[in-house]
């Protein structure tokens, strides 16, 4: 979600660490390294002015530590956003471990990164992310009780996350038609994997031609047979005579050839990164008229679900906690509207007045 | 103590942390930024293998991070060989706070630090070291309790140190001359403040023939006094007609020039970093057939006042745990001698060796 910049005013190779830490003010980054294991990380640290840091553990097989630490910078601070949106008592964090995930795992290595996310004592709150899954978080659960997302705990996030964009997408709907209604709309849900799914289900429900595509063409007809959904080509997606476009699956599907393309008059789903370039797109989007629902305003269900695992709350608190998501999104629309400002860049002022001003009763943790 | 070996295998530029650390195995690193207050840190645990890391925290004006970062190596992981060689329940830890330290500490800023320090839960102990002062580390302790060598607690170390020096300057004499009695000895203290002046005390009672010199005329004529100790110049010290030789001030005095003036047939003082080249001067002294005591295994009475301040432990305590330092250096001279290697690398063997054994009964923390 953020681009690291260029850092124009001091020698990166000299000043490798702290000069990227201070662009975007990083509280903290916890260098790891076991030579028996073989376990080499990056927890980052971005944001504790809200509560404890909370972002999943990404295993790839980075380059260099370079590649490994502008990750974890840009992904701990887009947490911080995220979590500060959400409205919830969370800072931003992340973990990278640099290692090929199909090779390098095993318990010891699992459980030495486990021990390491606990020497932080609670600072830091793990999940998984891309390369990590359930076994893994159990090993990492032998030796830390900061963890979310695991088996029997708060389940699968996937109704909650779908709720959040339902809910988003009618506060846009509010905004541009003038009732939040979906009724007779036509929507296209890129994407029906679990969020996907569920979003397709409320959205029949409440009477809404719905248009679905997806790689998994078994999937599709399931989905399509159940809900009475359209199947549609996935070339199709954005030529479709459509109100909404809900991109439910791959990121960067909002960019220069989609826009000259897309007929739609909102654009509202869960998948990350949707805009391929923030600053290019976000403003074209808005020039078109388009409603663009911030990706990380609107998919943000999964951390409220993470939050509802670290407090011991019920799926009806998530529930409820994700129909904040109306709110919110209504909210970026009608200050972007106002102030002619894209709907993204909104959001972010957003997260950033809650931490300005919890920050001023708050001395950072 | 170590210096930081070139990366021949790997980019320094795109791999500038964790290749580093796991040349040596260090555990973790901290890096640390506030930019409300300008706070920038690097804590290092090397290792915890033994119990917490213990390490002072060094503020210096460093170039750029990469100084601080091969400072905060090297020193951290020379705390894992000293307190290992003390025989104490401690790994080896440090922090390097980069900055001017007469123009940037505050309140606000030394506290920041001390969240930082609480925030890895007491894997890490500090203490003063160049650029803090007792009153930085009041700060300090105001956010952390995982602080040693306050005002008012153990107290000065002094006494501690030069206890260690003392005894250990007894084994060396032991094994050179057939009994540990120092009594008629000429001996040279070079530095005569808070430890020399214990050691110089030490020596009187058992009847050595003592020669000072120091930089501050008060303070030698003071000590020559009260101890019946004889005045020698600056450049004297290297030229004497001695028995034994005691760095109590400076580094690196024992070097290329010395070593082709001294006539001494021991080496042993508190002073740190004695050998200005470990690999060139610890052979060199060995093969002029002079006995080293190694610096950081004869001057550990420092770590070991810090440890009884950590386990509330007495004065008493702390004299007889420096009363070990004697059989350690006898063992570490015996060994030199018996295979021929220096005795600095036998102190480093020894160190190695309880970590290994203590490892492998123990997972790492």
């Amino acid at each position: 979600m953020f681009e690291v910049k260029d850092i124009k005013d001091t020698n990166l190779a000299d000043n490798p660490v702290i000069a990227q830490m201070s662009q975007y003010n990083h509280e903290q980054l916890l260098f790891c390294n076991d030579n028996a294991t073989g376990l080499k990380a990056i927890i980052a640290v971005h944001s504790t002015v809200l509560g404890p840091a909370l972002g999943g553990t990404r295993m790839w097989a980075y380059d260099n530590e370079m590649q490994a630490l502008n990750d974890v910078l840009r992904l701990s601070r887009g947490m911080t956003y995220k979590n500060s949106l959400a409205g919830l008592n969370l800072g931003g964090g992340k973990a990278v471990i640099i290692g090929d995930s199909r090779t390098m795992k095993s318990e010891a290595y699992l459980r030495r990164f486990g021990k390491f996310v606990n020497g932080l004592a609670g600072k830091y709150i793990t999940a998984e992310d891309v390369g990590i899954n359930p076994a893994d978080m159990a090993y990492v659960n032998m030796e830390t009780d900061h963890v979310v997302g695991l088996a029997g705990k708060s389940g699968d996030p996937s109704p909650v996350t779908a709720h959040g964009v339902y809910v988003g997408m009618k506060a846009c709907a509010k905004v541009q038609f003038g009732s939040d209604s979906l009724a007779g709309k036509k929507v296209v849900v890129q994407g029906v994997g679990h969020v996907g799914e569920y979003l397709v289900e409320s959205l029949a429900k409440e009477g809404a031609i719905v248009y679905i595509s997806d790689i998994h063409q078994d999937l599709l007809n399931r989905v399509a047979s159940q809900y009475g959904a359209n199947i549609i080509g996935l070339n199709e997606v954005y030529d479709m005579d459509m109100d909404i476009y809900a991109p439910c699956a791959l990121g960067a599907t909002i960019n220069t050839d989609t826009l000259s393309r897309l007929k739609c008059s909102i654009i509202a789903g869960s998948a990350n990164n949707q805009l391929e370039n923030e600053q290019v797109h976000g403003k074209m989007v808005m020039e078109k008229g388009i409603i663009y629902a911030p990706d990380y305003a609107i998919n943000s269900g999964g951390v409220i679900n993470c939050y509802s695992e670290v407090k011991d709350l019920s799926l009806t608190w998530s529930m409820n906690k994700a129909e904040e998501i109306y709110a919110t999104v209504e909210n970026i629309v009608n200050r972007s509207k106002s102030d002619n400002i894209p709907t993204y860049e909104i959001a972010n002022k957003m997260a950033e007045e809650r931490i300005a001003s919890v920050g001023n009763v708050k001395l950072p943790m």
